[in-house]
């Protein structure tokens, strides 16, 4: 039985935009796991109740929840180690984690106030209630006055991405010649992007950019061909 | 023969700044590795000459000598392959690089901003004339005005380290249980402003300063040894 992986959908079911779930969609895309995803709107609570959590994603591997998706990637690295590894070794995963933060803490923190407005746009009409009255109350004020000015905070956010850059100068992947897990963590976070705003937030030279399209191609192609505008 | 590190000083022999310096010093350590180092100041130019670079640190391994930090701590992975790894496998080279780019992009740039008039102060004379009229190009003002207010972004500084602080809730070190070069790389940096201000840039209580000192306590001390304020 193949596994099945809660996903965080808009109005159009295809429409898959957290960063969280692509992060697993990479990494069981990685492994060669067959997975289904099953679209989840933030009503759809009661769906994962008996996982107890309430956020995506929730991934069920014949029967068994895991949750969180820092916890899932090291479940699908321990459980299926004899294939492609996430980590490559004990070092390197320790080492994912500062990337897993940094991607928590920096960039999706910074991304947020590009996008958030465009998520809410996206919305089932029965998220938006609570997706605004939630995100208003963390950011301390409306999604418009949070999302306005995007043109004049780009520069300051493309400065934000040049460790990545001169990363990507030097490697063609964070994991080297080839991905693994960090690079799917940074990954999910333009994907959230894509999916929902039109805004693009990489100059299509930057290499940040070319990282982006060569994992956007990776495993057929399968995260291009989701629902997305750049 | 044990090896020779060109090590940049200040006015004082044995106060040592350099942060890239620094994780050469507690990479040789990690490796076991005898070393030998060589105080050098700016004006000291023509001593390293011979190896074709201007900069520290240079390594000099049985009369061959390596530049560049993240060169020579390649150079010893590859060339003391016996020994303990700097980065636990292939997966954790690629990974550092990233480490090594934040660090000089991010951390370094904040952290001048805090550090680079005590330096000044901590130069020889000759050196003096050199490193302000270089930096205050570079930075577009004077080192006065470069570094005024620091109680006032301090906060800032520390929000930055955020990452590092998460990272250091989940385990001891970068490398995970033990210390990595991606662990010296960021250290370097903390070593560079304990050397040189009194300005401490963590709160005694911080993970981040629980970190710095477990590893200015590594390897017998001898980090913690080095002439420093905090």
């Amino acid at each position: 039985m193949g596994m099945k992986l809660y996903d965080l959908a808009g109005a159009e079911p295809g429409r898959r935009f957290s960063p969280f779930c692509w992060r697993i969609k990479m990494a069981l895309a990685h492994k060669g796991l067959e997975f289904e995803t099953i679209p989840w709107r933030y009503f759809d609570k009661p769906l994962i109740a008996q996982y107890k959590w309430d956020r995506v994603p929730v991934l069920v591997d014949d029967g068994r929840g895991v949750v969180d998706s820092w916890t899932i990637a090291n479940y699908l690295e321990d459980t299926y180690g004899a294939r492609p590894s996430l980590f490559g070794g004990g070092a390197g995963r320790a080492l994912a984690r500062f990337f897993n933060q940094w991607t928590d803490a920096v960039l999706n923190g910074a991304i947020s106030r590009f996008v958030a407005l465009d998520i809410w746009n996206h919305l089932e009409p029965r998220d938006r209630d609570y997706f605004r009255a939630s995100r208003e109350a963390r950011f301390g004020t409306t999604l418009e006055a949070y999302c306005a000015d995007r043109e004049a905070r780009l520069p300051a956010f493309r400065q934000t991405l040049e460790p990545l850059r001169q990363t990507f100068a030097a490697q063609p992947f964070l994991g080297g010649e080839s991905p693994l897990y960090p690079d799917y963590i940074v990954f999910g976070s333009f994907q959230w992007a894509r999916a929902v705003s039109p805004f693009a937030l990489l100059e299509a030279a930057d290499p940040v950019n070319a990282w982006r399209e060569r994992l956007l191609r990776a495993f057929g192609g399968f995260a291009r061909e989701a629902p997305g505008y750049w």
